[in-house]
C-alpha cells in the first residue's frame, strides 16, 4: 500500500525523471536493516523477489500472496512464560479477592505464590484451568478487550523492565512490513487467545483483527436489559490453534492455503508442512533461540516454544530455513 | 482500490487537467444504476457518504469500514430451494450409485424420486442428513472445492434455465461495489457452506475466500502416502451461521462488529441487531421479496428465506431499511 502511494506521489507531482529513478532508489534500500547478510536474509529476500516478478515461473497472483506468523517466540518473547499466561495471572490475582476460597486450591495456590519458579511449572493443564476461572465470569467480548487493554498499558516484563508490547522482535516487523509492501496478506496464527491478540496486533505489528487466527473460545448471544445484542465470552473451546489446530483454523478463517510460513517450535511443524504441500513458490522458516545474552537460549526441554531434536531435523530434511537469532539478527529490539 | 489505479494513471498519464475533471465525473456517475431512486437507495449512499466523509460526525474509519451480506436471498436467488441444496441432491445421486441400499431409506428415497413439491418439503434435519452422508465420504478441502466448481460450470436452475451464479441481483452487486470503492470491506456471512460459497464467491462477487464466513464443519488433518498434509473434511459442524449464529462467527472470523449488514430472512435477524448495537452510525438493510414476475414473491411461509410478520415488525421498530424488490429495482438480473 506504502509503495502504491509513494509511486502516484512521485509519478504526479515531481514528473518523469523520478518514475525512472524512484525503482532504483527502492532497489537500493535494504529492506531487513535489521538482519545480518546470510542464509535466511537471503532466502527471505529471493522468494519475495520470485514470487512477485511476474516473469518468474515462481510468481504468485496477488490475491494467494498469504503468509502466516506464529506469534510467541516467533515474533516476540516468550520466556520466561507467555505473556498472556502473565495477563491471566494478574487477573487471577483481581478474580480470587473475590472469591478467596480458591486462593487455597491448586493451581491459584501456586500462582498467588509468587514464586516464580514454581509458577514456571505449572502445567498447559493447569493454564487452562486458570482461563476457564477467568471467562467464567461472563465477561462480554468489549469488556474482555479493555481489561486486556489495560494490562498491556502497565504490565512490564520481568527481565527487561519494559511493555511486552516493546518486546517486538525488529527484524520479524521488517519482514512482515517487507512482505505487505509486496502485496501479502500477513496473518497470526498463534496458539495463543485470539481476542487477546486483537487487541494490540493492529497497532503493534499493522495486523488487523481479522487476520488474527488464533486459539478460540466460543461466545454466546444475547440482549441487555434495554434490549441491545451482546456477545459474552464462554469457556467452550471452538479450536486450539497449536499444531495440527493450525492447519486446521488457518483452512477455517482464511479458505487458502498460505505461501509462506514463519514458526519457532514444535506448534508450528503442521503449519509449515502444510504450506509446503501447496503448489509453486513455498518459504517455511523456524526461528531458533540461541541468544542467551540478547534474549534467551532455549530447545528441547523448555516448557514454551520448544524446539526438539526431532523438529531440527525435519526442518533439515523438508529444507525449511532456521533463522539463528544470535547468528543472523544485527539488533533483536527497536530500542537497541 | 480501483479509484486509486485509476487516479495514479489519469494522474501521471494525462496531466494536471483530469486531476480536476475526473472527481466531477465520478461524482456525476450513479453507483447504483439498477436502483430506481427511493427510500431504500437513498439511505445506502446517504450512509456511505456520510461514513467516508471526514467532516461529518457519522465520519467511519477506513479499518472499521466492514459491512457483511447474508447470500442466499439477499445477493442471490434462493427459491425453490438453495444452490447448495440442489448441489447436495445432485451429489447424493452421484453417491447413492456407489450404495444403492441408501436409496430405500429416508430423505433419500424422496431426492431420488425427482418429485420437486416432495423434495421442497424436506426439513433442514433431512438436509443436514443429507450433508452428513456427503462429507462422510472423507474428501480433502481441495477435492470439496473441485466438485463445488464442476457443478457449477454444469447445473442450471429450474426456472430461469441459467447457471446459478447468473442468478445474482445486480442492485446488490452494485452495493457491493459502490462500498468496496469508498473502503467498505465486504464479507459474507451466510448459513451456506463457508467452503462451498467460496468457490465462487470472488469471482462472482468479488469477495476473497477469506472474507467469507458461513457454516463450517471441522476438518482433520493428516498425511497422504507420500508425506504430504492435507485437510480432510469431516461432518462435526463447527457452527452453525444462521439466527444468533451470524453474530457469533462474525465475531469469531472478523473480530469487530460491523457497521452495516444486510439480509433477507429471520435468519438474519440478530446480525442486524448486533451490528445496530454498536456506536456511531449504522445501516441495516433486509431484502423483500415481492416481486413473483420478475423473481419470487415469499413471506412468513415460505420454506426458505422466511420473512415474517414479526420481522417486519422488528424493522421498522428498530429503523431498518426494507427494500422492495418490486419497486426499488429497476432492473434484478444483469442479464435482463
Amino acid at each position: 500500500m506504502r509503495a502504491v502511494v509513494r509511486r502516484r506521489l512521485s509519478g504526479w507531482a515531481l514528473g518523469a525523471l523520478l518514475v525512472f529513478v524512484a525503482p532504483l532508489a527502492r532497489a537500493q534500500t535494504d529492506p531487513l536493516p535489521s538482519w545480518n547478510d546470510g542464509a535466511a536474509k537471503r532466502a527471505i529476500v529471493a522468494f519475495v523477489k520470485e514470487t512477485t516478478d511476474k516473469a518468474s515461473p515462481k510468481f504468485v497472483a496477488p490475491e494467494a500472496r498469504i503468509v502466516t506468523f506464529d506469534q510467541d517466540g516467533t515474533t516476540w518473547v516468550e520466556q520466561p512464560n507467555y505473556a498472556e499466561a502473565m495477563f491471566a495471572f494478574d487477573r487471577v490475582a483481581i478474580e480470587l479477592d473475590k472469591h478467596p476460597r480458591l486462593k487455597l486450591v491448586e493451581p491459584f495456590k501456586t500462582i498467588m505464590s509468587g514464586n516464580q519458579a514454581a509458577i514456571a511449572k505449572l502445567t498447559n493443564e493447569d493454564l487452562l484451568k486458570v482461563a476457564a476461572a477467568l471467562t467464567h465470569s461472563g465477561m462480554t467480548v468489549d469488556e474482555f478487550r479493555k481489561i486486556v487493554g489495560d494490562w498491556l498499558a502497565s504490565a512490564k516484563h520481568p527481565r527487561f523492565k519494559r511493555p511486552y508490547t516493546e518486546l517486538v522482535f525488529q527484524p520479524m516487523l521488517e519482514v512482515m512490513q517487507y512482505m505487505r509492501a509486496n502485496g501479502y496478506k500477513t496473518y497470526f496464527a498463534t496458539g495463543g487467545g485470539q481476542d487477546f491478540v486483537r487487541e494490540y496486533a493492529e497497532k503493534v505489528y499493522g495486523i488487523p483483527p481479522e487476520q488474527v487466527i488464533g486459539s478460540a473460545a466460543d461466545t454466546s448471544f444475547g440482549y441487555t436489559k434495554d434490549g441491545r445484542a451482546v456477545l459474552t465470552k464462554t469457556h467452550k473451546m471452538l479450536y486450539v490453534d497449536d499444531k495440527a489446530g493450525k492447519p486446521i483454523a488457518i483452512h477455517q478463517m482464511i479458505g487458502r492455503r498460505p505461501v509462506a510460513a514463519f514458526g519457532n517450535s514444535v506448534g508450528d511443524q503442521q503449519m509449515l508442512e502444510y504450506v509446503q504441500a501447496g503448489e509453486g513458490a513455498r518459504l517455511m522458516v523456524l526461528v531458533h533461540h540461541d541468544d542467551a545474552a540478547r534474549e534467551y537460549a532455549y530447545g528441547p526441554r523448555s516448557k514454551v516454544g520448544t524446539f526438539t531434536d526431532a523438529l531440527g531435523a525435519e526442518a533439515k530434511k523438508r529444507d525449511w530455513v532456521v533463522i539463528s537469532m544470535k547468528n543472523d539478527w544485527k539488533r533483536i529490539f527497536a530500542w537497541e
